[in-house]
């Protein structure tokens, strides 16, 4: 008898039929002894529909309002499942963040779980009701709504079993992590597991099974975690610390490309590193991610600096980016892909970085960006040689 | 400078476009120096797909997660109003049942309000904030979602002008009271006025117009409600006590029927009071509506009692009812229409009742059972003579 954490994804509840499959299954499980508690996701396209209904009312919804209108997706899933769990004769129960008290901060649409009252869960667990928790959303301090970004049921999920000491599972659309997209290269392989830290490097640079915030929970509180299929046979992916895959002598686990972002250049402007970090705390106080930050040396004292920021946040961005130089002298570059490759390996592995660029240059792929961690290198290139890039090196390194 | 609470159906907010339309509407309202709280209810048919949902899941949604699966649709519209409000410029938030502590007693999908906790609002409305509530929702003693019934949303707003001490508006697709329902007799009169009792019957009795516990609260608390067209120039009914309108000697004010009833007769059953009433008292326990109760005298110590039950609860019903009665003596009808005359005028009034049956024996429409009260006469008749009664009783009390 455990105590499991599900979550299960938007595909896996898309329909009335796929809710009651998943009641079946929670039956089933619940009958060999395991208390459940079963994070929902918002049916199918739900969340997209809602955006959409607040895109027609304004440009810029407001954030507070949009994230009431969002969390109303998982709801309805929540309630649905434990009709269905009802209808089926076992006892269940629904929780909205409020009722659970899943305490957030930070910002509307990217708030970070800080705790959950685990009381009513528990009590609720000892009745023998198979509990139902809407995920994605939250408080925050003054009894707003909140919501944890794109794919953040993950992090309720994960949060849940890290409050709860359980065990905890993500049933989505895949059958577990692949070394590269299997979209995007037929013959990735599926990994049986996988790092923490390599995890996370895939989540933050496209690889979008997992909500970055739920990796870095489950590294903090050592959760294993368990990616797969909901109600296959096919063995998923665990995330977990301390892989021995680099024993292997395999350096790199996975490949991540994505075309989400757009590199910002400025010209000539002022060697000063005031006016950047100036420039930079300003867009990370609005919570906007730069990544790749790249400057040449100073001539005559002027510097040319590089950066990405969110394609979706472009026009914030530039806002704030018109404060701080020219407009002549900015040059947008959006034809770009953001090209990673990770490997707990990489940290005992030399001349991976050079492999990679070797490779690039004799297919005449051309590097614009790098960037590197002790477990990754990133590069920015042409969008048109994503293709081609992520077959290369997907064979080069046997991913 | 007022504090005016709103209430607009769910086909004022249907569309993203209407509700932008609402939104003018109410800043132009507070820029005349109210102060508004507004109640809205769920876009157009959402609570009725929200319900075919449910349905898809179980034959018998469980009522908790019901509740928590309906309350989303005003949740929703409240959002995206507010969202609208800001972006012309105005301040406002949007607040669920939860956050507003409007709290209720009672059975799921038919609780009543209890309390409202106004210090949140207040606070809001003293920020300058134009207030959204989530209509036709409440909370429990366990901190459950609940929901108010079909049209609770009425009920939440005078709730909120009773709380506020503020003027209760009803915005609805209907341009106010009329004497008759105007889709079943075209030549039907809008009242200027109607009193609260008058209203309270003809609510109770099929007119579809106002939540009956809504009528209930407002006479209470002594707060008239407007009820009219949203945006129009037409002027509508207002609902309010001491009527004057039997000064007019005019016995009738209104008429109502409804064909959501149907009749039961036990035949021969035990002349005790003790079955009947026990039987009433199971069935009242579930909260459905017995109506209607006739009963013939004991013959050879045998009656015959006959009522109606709501048509939506027959199963329900008939469940119960066969503990009380073998099944060959017992009798349905589903052929009939509960057809009401109301007024206030009737107190003072003799012989209303016999004018109508007069008028029904002269053509031919069979009266089957009959009740009354201080202000209303109600009897069943055939479906079938409906619009024959209705325009001839309109005709003859002038409606």
């Amino acid at each position: 008898m455990a105590m499991i954490v599900q979550k299960y994804g938007g595909s896996s509840v898309a329909t009335t039929e796929k809710i009651k499959n998943i009641a079946k299954t929670l039956v089933n499980r619940k009958n060999k002894g395991d208390d459940l508690v079963v994070v929902v996701s918002a049916m199918g396209d739900t969340t997209d529909d809602l955006i959409s209904l607040a895109k027609n009312i304004a440009n810029n919804p407001d954030k507070r309002e949009l994230d009431v209108l969002m969390s109303t997706g998982e709801m309805m899933s929540a309630a649905l499942l434990s009709m269905a769990i009802k209808d089926l004769g076992y006892d269940s129960v629904s929780y909205t963040a409020y009722q659970i008290g899943i305490k957030t901060k930070g910002q509307y649409g990217k708030c970070l779980i800080d705790d959950i009252e685990s009381k009513k869960i528990i009590s609720s667990i000892k009745k023998g009701k198979i509990i139902i928790v809407a995920g994605f959303q939250g408080i925050n301090e003054w009894g707003d709504i909140t919501t944890l970004g794109r794919g953040g049921s993950d992090t309720t999920a994960v949060a849940l079993a890290v409050k709860l000491n359980g065990i905890c599972e993500i049933y989505t659309d895949v059958d577990g992590i692949y070394s590269v997209d299997p979209r995007k290269y037929k013959n990735a392989q599926k990994l049986d597991f996988i790092d923490y830290e390599e995890m996370l490097e895939l989540s933050s640079l496209g690889a979008q099974v997992m909500h970055s915030r739920s990796i870095e929970l489950a590294q903090k509180y050592d959760i294993p975690v368990y990616v797969g299929l909901s109600n296959g046979n096919i063995k998923g992916t665990i995330i977990k610390g301390g892989n021995k895959m680099n024993l292997e002598s395999k350096p790199v686990t996975g490949l991540a490309t994505s075309d989400d972002d757009i590199a910002v250049t400025l010209k000539e402007i002022d060697a000063n590193i005031n006016i950047l970090s100036s420039l930079f705390e300003t867009v990370a106080n609005r919570k906007i991610n730069i990544d790749m930050i790249s400057q040449t040396s100073p001539v005559n004292g002027k510097v040319n600096v590089s950066f990405t920021i969110p394609k979706d946040e472009e026009k914030e961005c530039m806002d704030i980016i018109k404060n701080f130089s020219e407009e002549k002298n900015i040059a947008i570059d959006s034809n770009i892909t953001k090209f990673s490759i990770v490997g707990i390996g990489m940290k005992t592995t030399s001349g991976v970085a050079s492999r990679m660029f070797k490779l690039f240059s004799e297919n005449s792929i051309e590097v614009k960006m790098i960037t590197t961690s002790e477990i990754r290198i990133t590069c920015t290139i042409n969008q048109n040689d994503k293709n081609k890039a992520i077959k290369i090196v997907a064979e080069e390194f046997k991913l």
